[in-house]
């Protein structure tokens, strides 16, 4: 196989967890590309292909290398135009980066907060003391605090996701009448929640879990292959 | 002129300040549509066009009755495919509606609550009544625990403006290289607080602003005609 999509994990490899990884699995599966998948730990990453990037995803596709989830979605754009549009024009790439932004100033930091005892727990023992130190600075505080500051964001989730209530007033997906990479980005984050803590963000009977559940039969099942911590 | 636009105003009939009529102000002037503006007060709505809706903007072309600032633009897109575009294609036109929900469930609200006083006191006498008692209804209590409630807003505004300066990082408008109907969905909440609102929400310095200022400039300065309060 050409192509390797390099994935962040735990000591369980079988649970790549990274949002921004899933990103662009579900892109490689909506292009109709195979890809292998490599797991790696954190402290993996800056070691990887000579390298070349600090984060992931980090996706080989034959001589090409390419990091950023949103950039790999430009590359499979271009490089596959006849495959599925992961955007469906120019206002649709523009604006995917309004839903990358809200997705990542909005739910990132609230399931980093939620989830984040849940993420250093499941990490080697290598990884977690990277994961500790890098956090804490991050986020001012000891990793303890910020889970418990969390503890807030578990009862304010729910109202950062009327956004998309109000969008799926209108229609099915982001993307419209089918998925498009904007869907992908914020399903992402709810899929790294989904693996990593055992906290249920999303309510039965809410529309958004209801979008969420489509994705997760997208692509004959593909987010549905590792299961719900 | 055939095209009539009726946009809600205050005792001042020279300061439009309704945010959904102005998305369809900068969605006219986008596709280089002339219009007259025919100013409203809240209990005048009601009885336009032989009572055809409740909400502004409404919007007459010719023989065709829109409401709606998003029913327009979609008309506007369908009825003038050869001037410039609102989408820039289907992605464009779904994702429009994600922008709509974050600018409604976000800014709105906050804006609301802000300037509630400020937009009673803008009134005719008997649309003040109106506005009291279906605000009243609609946040549950007094229009003056309203604004109490409004001076923290003041506070977190900023805050909720985030995924704006993400997609800032990459791209001068919301719509990409320049501005689309996202834009002005968002330019719309903001010309509103501008309008109403003696509170300046938005800082100098700020990249939000810097585009925001980008939105005033547009077709001649339009959201210059009128002054800030």
């Amino acid at each position: 196989m050409t192509r390797k999509l390099y994935a962040l994990c735990g000591t369980d490899r079988t649970r790549p967890f990274s949002p921004h990884v899933w990103k662009t699995k579900l892109s490689l599966a909506h292009k109709g590309l195979a890809f292998d998948v490599v797991p790696v730990g954190f402290t993996e990453i800056p070691m990887l292909e000579q390298g070349v990037t600090k984060i992931v995803p980090l996706f080989r596709d034959g001589e090409k290398l390419v990091s950023d989830s949103f950039d790999i979605a430009l590359y499979l754009e271009e490089a596959y135009p006849d495959r599925p549009t992961l955007f469906r024009g120019e206002g649709g790439k523009a604006m995917a980066r309004f839903v990358e932004g809200w997705s990542q100033m909005t739910l990132h930091p609230a399931i980093g907060r939620i989830a984040i005892m849940d993420i250093h727990d499941s990490l080697e023992p290598v990884d977690r003391a990277y994961f500790r130190q890098s956090r804490e600075k991050r986020f001012g505080t000891s990793l303890e605090a910020t889970a418990e500051a969390g503890r807030v964001d578990l009862e304010t989730f729910s109202a950062t996701l009327e956004p998309l209530r109000h969008m799926l007033k209108f229609q099915p997906f982001i993307g419209g009448d089918g998925p498009l990479f904007a869907d992908y980005i914020v399903f992402g984050a709810l899929q790294w929640a989904r693996i990593v803590s055992p906290h249920r963000l999303l309510a039965a009977g809410d529309v958004v879990s209801d979008w969420f559940e489509r994705c997760l039969d997208l692509h004959d099942g593909l987010g549905r292959s590792v299961t719900a911590a």
